[in-house]
């Protein structure tokens, strides 16, 4: 188990560093956090999802913690670490929420001091909102959490970062590369983003919410989307989403030449593979 | 409201003929059944989903009935039709579930008796499962109920049909052309359905549950497909679901060459102008 006497801040007080504040609270430790806006610390504290707050980046918070997440911007992050990293006290362990990973993780780990460790992790759990307000550490129940050591970790802060995840309540921890996070991000999360975008933009006729059914609201319930975040995110990982556009596309004119064709055969043997391969994917 | 007097047989017990007859029920209604296995027969009679059932086309079931409602695969409801039609007694309003309209509504009007009518319905209801065991009428709750008229019908009958789908429980009932349903049905079902399907079989690395995250679950919920039923109506609604296939992969091409380009502003627009519209859709 995570000590419990261990101190953790969290970065960036959002949907995702809140529901982190707000699980590892319940669970009795320490937690405080920096964040831009001061009504999102006074949310927090108010609920007790922190013990302490401050919008600046406060050498005292950074100093007393044991543990730092960052739930920020990719971006943001990497430019916050060059600015403040001096305020780390020697042996703080560094992760992170960050939805991609070889960019960030390959320049923090180049930039970051010796004597504290960067070991980043990504939580598969969200909400289709942001803001503290959405906390909610229940999306963390049955989901999965993905850690990427690179060779610069050391097994002792890979283990304390898997220990993290199990605390904040995720179903199952798993290891990963950089490259191979990203690639299965590319075709699990960011493909599936683009998808629920484009259904939601290709057919501008006013009244469908009147005919529609649940398909069409399940395929579409993530195109509620943080523009800034998500469109960060597709850069930072282009080719990797490319390359996984490229196959649904091709799989997709596939299907539609069978229907053109009226191969009614071809079509079955396609919704039968999805069907079986589908069961793969419940929750347990 | 429907006259609770009035005897519905439901020909067709699998999920939606059952769900049917469950809500219908519930209503105080007296519901019968005709469907090929006894065995769904026996399991609709212990649960009081229905009062009579039969394997065969039986006359005395089919004469007593003031309204029929099919719950069939589309070419299956024709032949039916076409053979048992004389068992129909005068003044009989049919009804049905199918889904897919324009080559189902003009058959069956056209060689329909005349002494008889049939308003088409299609409920946007469902579940990723067949049979009658998985039967539901929870499902009608917060959907909708499309009756698509034509002119050969009758205001009588197209009003007794919306009352039908009210007395089931659905929150929104609208009235639209086959033409149109089927366009819509097209764009707001099918489409949806073949995406669906794609994403579960275009990337066949092992593993991938570990990683995944509700996104991709949520996108891929419905690809365990009826694949016989859904097959039948993709090729009875062939150009329209070509026509809306691709103008889904035009928008996923644009917004590809987005990112492609580096065009972040044009990203970032696309997914605000989908939540936006995304927000029409969410269930009242």
């Amino acid at each position: 188990m995570l000590d419990r006497n261990k101190r953790i801040l969290i970065v960036g007080l959002g949907l995702m560093g809140g529901s982190y504040a707000m699980a590892l609270s319940r669970q009795g430790y320490s937690v405080s956090a920096i964040t831009l806006n001061r009504s999102d610390i006074d949310y927090a504290l108010e609920r007790r999802m922190i013990v302490s707050g401050s919008t600046e980046p406060d050498p005292t918070l950074i100093g007393a913690a044991d543990i730092i997440v960052f739930a920020l911007y990719p971006t943001v992050f990497v430019e916050w670490i060059k600015a403040h990293q001096g305020l780390f006290r020697p042996g703080t362990l560094i992760t992170d929420v960050t939805g991609v990973k070889s960019s960030v993780v390959e320049q923090v780990q180049s930039i970051l001091r010796d004597d504290v460790e960067y070991i980043a992790a990504h939580p598969m759990a969200g909400r289709e909102r942001s803001g503290v307000e959405y906390s909610d550490d229940g999306v963390f129940r049955g989901a999965n959490y993905i850690v990427t050591p690179t060779e610069k970790n050391t097994r002792e802060a890979i283990d304390a970062c898997c220990e993290l995840g199990r605390v904040l309540g995720f179903s199952r921890i798993s290891e990963l590369s950089p490259a191979e996070h990203d690639e299965m991000i590319a075709f699990l999360s960011q493909l599936t983003h683009c998808i629920a975008v484009t259904l939601m933009t290709c057919n501008e006729r006013e009244g469908l919410e009147k005919y529609t059914g649940d398909s069409f609201r399940d395929l579409t319930r993530i195109s509620k989307i943080n523009d800034v975040m998500w469109s960060e995110l597709f850069l930072l990982n282009r080719d990797a989403l490319l390359r996984q556009m490229d196959s649904f596309a091709e799989e997709f004119a596939r299907f539609r030449g069978y229907l053109e064709s009226g191969d009614r055969e071809a079509m079955q043997k396609v919704m039968r593979d999805a069907g079986a391969r589908r069961a793969l994917f419940d929750k347990k």
